[in-house]
């Protein structure tokens, strides 16, 4: 028969997993998988005879005409599919929004440029300049298009300059959420846009690097009031800035203390415990939550040590390579952020942190506008009113 | 100087891109970059300097202490995002959703078997039972997680069984454009949805095979009515079915009739030109658009031939191998629903057909809630009334 009814699969196919919607039940077809086809020529079957076709497939064949070389029978070509997805994020290009904060000198832009062994980030307060501290705190956006073996990435560094460095300090975590919130309003606004473009463009903060001063003791009252507020609608990376001025021993109790200080204050830093997806996750991230916050140093000087080229500071004692995890933890904050963890980065943004901000604003809408008498719906095209989205803290 | 300001990248930066969005200029970046830190420690810097660097990077390197194996100085490892994103991929699976539209006998269920070279569909007219063609269009869906190489994905096979087959099949479109929107529907209320799941269960139809009898004379009334209407809410993939019953120049002079006749009733067909992303994908979408329609021959049963194991159908004069593309273009029809075209299929669906059904469906929701005296707002959980989805045909 032209059309009998076996299953040949060289696919892996999980039965329980097969669904009918309609009056066709599982059952159904696993019993005609089973039926042999009466008087049919077929010689062999794919079903039920793995081992045959494994054996087949290993052995070398001629190469018909019209036919790929190296088709293997039973090959569909599923997988395929991840090439596709590469080649179509080679195209787009990726996104990533990091933010620094901390107080001036503890080497911000330095750290971030080290990361990106490239001028992303710039001082803003310039050595030969006159010394001028912002008398509030301002943010500055610079982005950069990086291309690193045909990996396109739009890098966007945002500076908090000022940021405790007042003589009052009270509420400066206030306009880095306030900006943070922006970013989910403006990402909000598109998405419920009518007419939303193709590709909306990404300017959520995915990370924000935390440099606490290297004094060795505890967590300070803004460091504290900073990463309470923030952690809750951001990714937080704390980490210890210069921790060339502290020795192996002092920048471990000062990270026990800081984590102590963290789990005092329920302050929940990135990768949070809560997000892990699997017990794989789990154990990654285990892993980079015992070490954090990582004692980091950054550098933009090379060296040349025993013939090798690298970033370090040298000093009349020793030369510290920031790459050398003998010498301080920047590669790990590197591999995290860059290396292992950015995707997640963006995900845990998108997926957590904007999907909070999001239900928030939509029942505070549903609830101001089932008062109004001409309630405009709010998918319309900027049928959201405008608010203050420094409310929008959890 | 500690932070003294140096470009020392070795990745490739886009000057012309890097933007300032407060008060810092692109000019001033660049002075600061050209400007050399006085009395530096600084033995070689990247800036400026990139063909040494790459010369040294080539050099065998004695790794040090503490630092990986093939470390290369510069490297940041951008790129490391894709292998990020694969992992992802493989973790959480991918998800197609076929549909196949034909009248009976066209060979659609052993088609799709033969693409996915297992028993994914299950013929509705069993051919040892009574013969039934259901007296109106059925919809029918089967899922099957199969997994390939690793890639799990969930595949659903849409069938619909009576379509074409009545006396009278006038409007025979209509169910299979009202399932179309509904799964269009079910998507955007999950999206709009206050609390919406983290990944929007996907069942909106990425591909609607449609089965064109080999007649060998033109497109009929209702190929010509179904594709008209449908191609406007779904990609359509157009095949000659059972083509092994024409011969090559019937085949070909069959294929250049229907790409009249599909000229001539404006019917655009995936891949849809005006939806090319840049000339590349011209250039492959033109030669996939010169083959359409594909005549294309399906069977789930194996022979030998020349000790090569293969799909075919056995006559007296012959063995048609289904993949061998001298003989029909099976082949053509699997690589660009599988191997080539997948991800973009679903693509298209995603960021074309369901916004287009997106915004039709705001704007009817924007005009009927104008009128009304009490109008929630519509992105509030289940605002948006009840209507017929039939009604969002282009």
């Amino acid at each position: 028969g032209a059309d009998s009814e076996i299953l040949y699969t060289g696919l892996r196919i999980t039965e329980d997993a097969c669904e009918a919607y309609a009056s066709v039940s599982p059952t159904d077809i696993r019993q005609s998988c089973l039926t042999p086809p009466p008087g049919s020529e077929i010689i062999s079957s794919f079903y039920g005879n793995m081992a045959d076709a494994a054996k087949t497939a290993q052995q070398p064949q001629p190469v018909g005409r019209g036919e790929k070389a190296g088709a293997e029978f039973g090959y569909v070509g599923v997988d395929s599919v991840l090439e596709q997805m590469r080649r179509k994020a080679m195209k787009q290009g990726f996104e990533l929004n990091i933010m620094a904060v901390g107080q001036s000198g503890l080497g911000k832009s330095t750290l971030i440029n080290t990361l990106f062994k490239s001028k992303v980030s710039r001082r803003s307060v310039k050595p030969d300049d006159e010394e001028r501290i912002p008398k509030t705190i301002e943010i500055k956006s610079i982005s950069h298009d990086i291309e690193e073996k045909g990996v396109r990435m739009k890098l966007t560094v945002i500076d908090t300059p000022g940021f405790g460095d007042q003589i009052n300090n009270e509420n400066c975590w206030q306009p880095i959420m306030k900006f943070i919130n922006e970013q989910y309003e403006q990402y909000l606004q598109e998405e419920i846009n009518i007419n939303r473009k193709k590709r909306i463009p990404d300017t959520r903060v995915h990370c924000c690097i935390y440099f606490i001063p290297p004094t060795g003791h505890c967590l300070r009252p803004i460091d504290i009031e900073f990463m309470r507020h923030l952690s809750k609608v951001v990714n937080i990376v704390p980490i210890i800035a210069k921790a060339d001025t502290l020795t192996l021993e002092e920048r471990d109790f000062f990270r026990q203390k800081i984590k102590e200080d963290l789990r005092a204050n329920e302050i929940e830093v990135y990768p949070q415990k809560e997000f892990d997806e699997d017990a794989e996750d789990r154990v990654i991230n285990d892993n980079i939550r015992e070490k954090i916050p990582f004692a980091v140093v950054g550098s933009d000087q090379e060296y040349q040590v025993n013939g090798k080229r690298l970033l370090g500071r040298r000093t009349r004692w020793g030369t510290v390579e920031v790459e050398n995890t003998a010498h301080c933890e920047f590669a790990y904050l590197r591999d995290l952020l860059i290396r292992t963890h950015m995707q997640n980065l963006k995900d845990i943004t998108s997926s957590i942190h904007y999907e909070v901000y999001r239900v928030r604003r939509l029942n505070e809408d549903s609830t101001q506008t089932h008062d109004e008498e001409d309630g405009h719906p709010a998918v319309q095209a900027n049928g959201i009113p405008a608010h203050d989205v420094l409310s929008h803290e959890m």
